[in-house]
């Protein structure tokens, strides 16, 4: 690229963590490429568990105010650090889709792999309840002490709903889960 | 936080950068808050303007197999670096939203504030073309050389559509935007 500048490293400090009762991720990044934790049955069968469990997302008291009005909005969107994901999955450039080697061969921006350059994670939850500067929320899939950095509102109009296209092998897991995940 | 380890330093490198014509943003923050730059008139007018803006993401041409089956999706997540927010702007813990002060303050968690402790900021963007590893995508709402940290596929069925509660002032937002950006 042209400008040094544009390369360099940014630092990110954490606002909070995630409290819950997942402690090892279901995918995980070795030298090789992406690897799924067991079978895929059972691998749906941890996405279902996730789906039912209870996180708490604890922000540093300190920062309690960046929470006021947040309980407005039925679901937010949880940005996380993916710390699970090693030096050697940050270097992938390809992986089979949820490491498995029935789906083709994929750059790691076409898929949602937690390993990548810069292992930031995203998922949207729905808002259960407030405590203070606890947040108890349900369907967020990231392990448990996972560092979080930043929250933001989840406003539908925002996500584009017509014209969206999707990859096949995409729309073939999404399926999966529909079937498997219940 | 009862863990030193939660609360350390993260370091994220840019991937690409932005490419556009927007030179500047169109709300800035400042020790005292958030502000927009000119008229409310004029903020919506340079948010058709972005609308219908083009924007080049360009990413390392030694990263361009991140990119390989990108084109299969017609839409993408694009997490970039606020690199015009100000170390003051990323100390505010509440803001008035789009620097409004007919809006209510609100803490920068229940906000889409550029302004917030990690700026790490989202769009989806309709992916137009690429060029090895030059993506041109519509509506992103970066600046220029914003650095890029990571993209994702958008998949619709990832992000719920029932039962989604808004705050009143974003719905007023979302109205005038309707209103008014076309």
């Amino acid at each position: 690229m042209a400008s040094s500048n544009r390369q360099q490293e940014l630092t990110v400090k954490p606002v909070g963590f995630v409290r819950n009762q997942c402690k090892e991720p279901i995918l995980f990044s070795q030298r090789s490429g992406l690897e799924m934790q067991g079978a895929v049955e059972d691998f749906w069968q941890k996405v279902r568990e996730i789906n039912q469990m209870t996180s708490e997302i604890v922000i540093d008291p300190a920062a309690g105010d960046l929470l006021n009005g947040i309980d407005d909005f039925s679901h937010l969107l949880v940005l996380y650090w993916g710390h699970k994901t090693s030096a050697a999955g940050r270097a992938l450039q390809q992986v089979h889709p949820m490491g498995r080697k029935d789906l083709p061969l994929k750059g790691v921006f076409a898929t949602c792999s937690p390993a990548r350059p810069n292992p930031l994670l995203m998922t949207v939850v729905k808002l259960q309840a407030r405590r203070d500067n606890v947040l108890e929320v349900a369907n967020l899939d990231a392990v448990d002490q996972s560092p979080v950095l930043d929250i933001k509102p989840y406003v539908k109009d925002m996500f584009p709903q017509e014209g969206v296209r999707t990859a096949a092998w995409m729309q073939k897991l999404m399926e999966e889960a529909k079937a498997m995940a219940g």
